[in-house]
């Protein structure tokens, strides 16, 4: 059995902890300096506030001042911290990790740095690293469709585990995996993280169809929906994100996989993020639409803006043309202006694109 | 202008009247010998009863009596019957078509032959053609996400034409194309039929994830439903379509278009079939989904029962091996057999194959 110690103790981090511990893995949980109260509720009550969920038996549960003991005889370090955090656990850990250390990020998104590159958050953080520790170390991360709240209640959910070195993620998979948290496994770790922080941009846009059917006063007198529409949308997106996976190095054909499809897919049957496109869908402006949810939309619209920053850079570089990702530049469009979103419906497929 | 002469007065062959009429091409919408009614009806009520629409002006509604009249002087040749009139299709035009005939084909679907041959119905419509005149004349192929009722309410639309003649492809494209008729093109024929033809089997899967939720009693109790199941399915089918395109000789990263991700995708969003995989998922065998459902659900299973009969002859061959394949296997084995859909959790993916 193997020593796995978490560090970030929110929601995803806290809900690995549910096969981990049925695989019979010795579980450290360390919060970060945010988790306090998560930390204390979870020793106290063995309860976790943001789950809602009593924490498996056996998962210990510890402050952030206890994280060097934490890690002593680590078989995997998990970094469980959302986007934002990346910088933190990678500095955090820089001094503590050693040679041979296997590193495991769940934290989805990718960085556009000031200059215009754009890194995925396993780059981000293993940039945080000394160089000579950097190259000792392995860093694998988690992408896929896996709400927290799902697999801690056991629901069957699978995951892709991506990095470069085969055997390392073969082993990761023998820790993790077991019959409700299936492991799938990829070597493109660049577009795994592509599709998986991408396709929240591109569910504000899909999602935009059901709101044009509720401004075009709901189906019509024989029912017609906007089914047609939204499909439309499905497949622009899935050739925009192919198209940036391939820009960056990436293998497209990992759409049809749980990174690509599968996550698009079910970002697009619910959700906040499904829901803000629905919003704009109706005409709604970005900053309208979030007053309507009354919460924090920001995961739907931070890859948007990073792309923001990328998509003039790769045009400079003749990387993309201007009529490349019209589906995306629409949506960047509407956010940043902060105006109604417009489609450019005529020209979402140029003819020439279109010949698969 | 061209002149369009569209065989089968059903609800698709009449709903792409309504983007030709308004590119102001001339129309004749003839009825096949079950669509007596219907052109009747849209004679002398100028009213199509199975869209429950008033047909657009200009449209010449015709007996099937009057084809040869119909067919003089016609560009296109649209087959507007469904997958079980390809074979009538074929032989009623087989006499009447001339070299440099065009013809397009909105059937959808696939055919097992006796002997274990998978064809599309495009080439089951020209295999009903005499030798010296199947070489002659062209081919094409609609498919992809278009619900008829849709189109005739001028939603915005897409749709795939796919066949091997590129220059055709263009010339048919400027002819149906329009703002709310988007046409994409493919040179794939094959890769297209399949996914086209495939969707409807593998959305019987991924429907499933919604029955098991409710067999399970809903969502539990903090609100944890079964997103994260439905993405594994709908993954897993992304892989197989993906895989069963290869072995047909297409290109699966057409799945990343129209006719893969954005057809599955909206089929998976409501509709008879997926009703059907929902109903199974709580347990019940197809006979008694279909008592449930009191309408006939051969659309969804016909492709199954096509694949039943393919699949050992492919494993005979070498094509794929016994565990290719394992979530078509087991909704072929639930209908065939009319037993509870047991879908293979843990061998939806063999570790071999998950190296994407």
């Amino acid at each position: 059995m193997a020593i796995i110690t978490i560090l970030g103790a929110g929601r995803m981090g806290t809900a690995v902890t549910w096969p981990l511990r049925d695989n019979g893995h010795e579980v450290r949980l360390v919060g970060t300096h945010l988790d306090g109260e998560i930390i204390r509720a979870c020793q106290e009550q063995r309860f976790h506030p943001g789950l809602r969920r009593r924490i498996p038996d056996g998962v210990l549960p510890l402050y952030l001042e206890q994280l060097d003991d934490a890690l002593a005889g680590a078989d995997v370090v998990v970094s469980g911290v959302n986007s934002l955090g990346v910088h933190w656990i990678g500095r955090t850990l820089a001094p503590r990790l050693w040679p041979g250390a296997a590193v495991l990020s769940l934290s989805k998104g990718l960085e556009a740095s000031a200059d215009g590159v754009l890194r995925t958050l396993p780059e981000v953080l293993a940039s945080e690293l000394p160089a000579g520790l950097r190259e000792a170390v392995t860093i694998s991360a988690v992408a896929g469709p896996v709400l927290a709240y799902e697999l801690s209640g056991r629901r069957i959910s699978a995951t892709v585990f991506c990095g470069a070195d085969r055997d390392e993620l073969l082993r990761l998979r023998g820790i993790f995996h077991n019959a409700y948290y299936q492991v799938w496994l990829s070597t493109d770790a660049v577009g795994v993280e592509v599709f998986s922080a991408l396709k929240n941009a591109y569910t504000i846009g899909i999602g935009a169809a059901r709101g044009m059917l509720e401004a075009a006063g709901g189906p019509d007198e024989i029912n017609a929906a906007m089914h047609n529409t939204a499909a439309l949308l499905f497949a622009a997106a899935a050739r925009e994100l192919s198209h940036i996976v391939r820009l960056m190095g990436g293998r497209p054909e990992g759409f049809a996989g749980l990174q690509g499809a599968g996550d698009l897919y079910v970002t697009c049957t619910g959700g906040r993020t499904f829901r803000l496109g629905w919003l704009m869908g109706t005409g709604l402006t970005y900053s309208q639409a979030q007053a309507v949810m009354q919460e924090d939309t920001l995961e739907g619209a931070f890859a948007v803006l990073q792309m923001a920053h990328i998509l003039p850079v790769w045009e400079a570089e003749g990387r993309i043309g201007p009529d490349d990702l019209p589906m995306l530049r629409a949506i960047i469009r509407a956010i940043t202006s902060d105006t109604p979103l417009a489609l450019p419906w005529d020209d979402l497929m140029g003819v020439e694109q279109m010949f698969v």
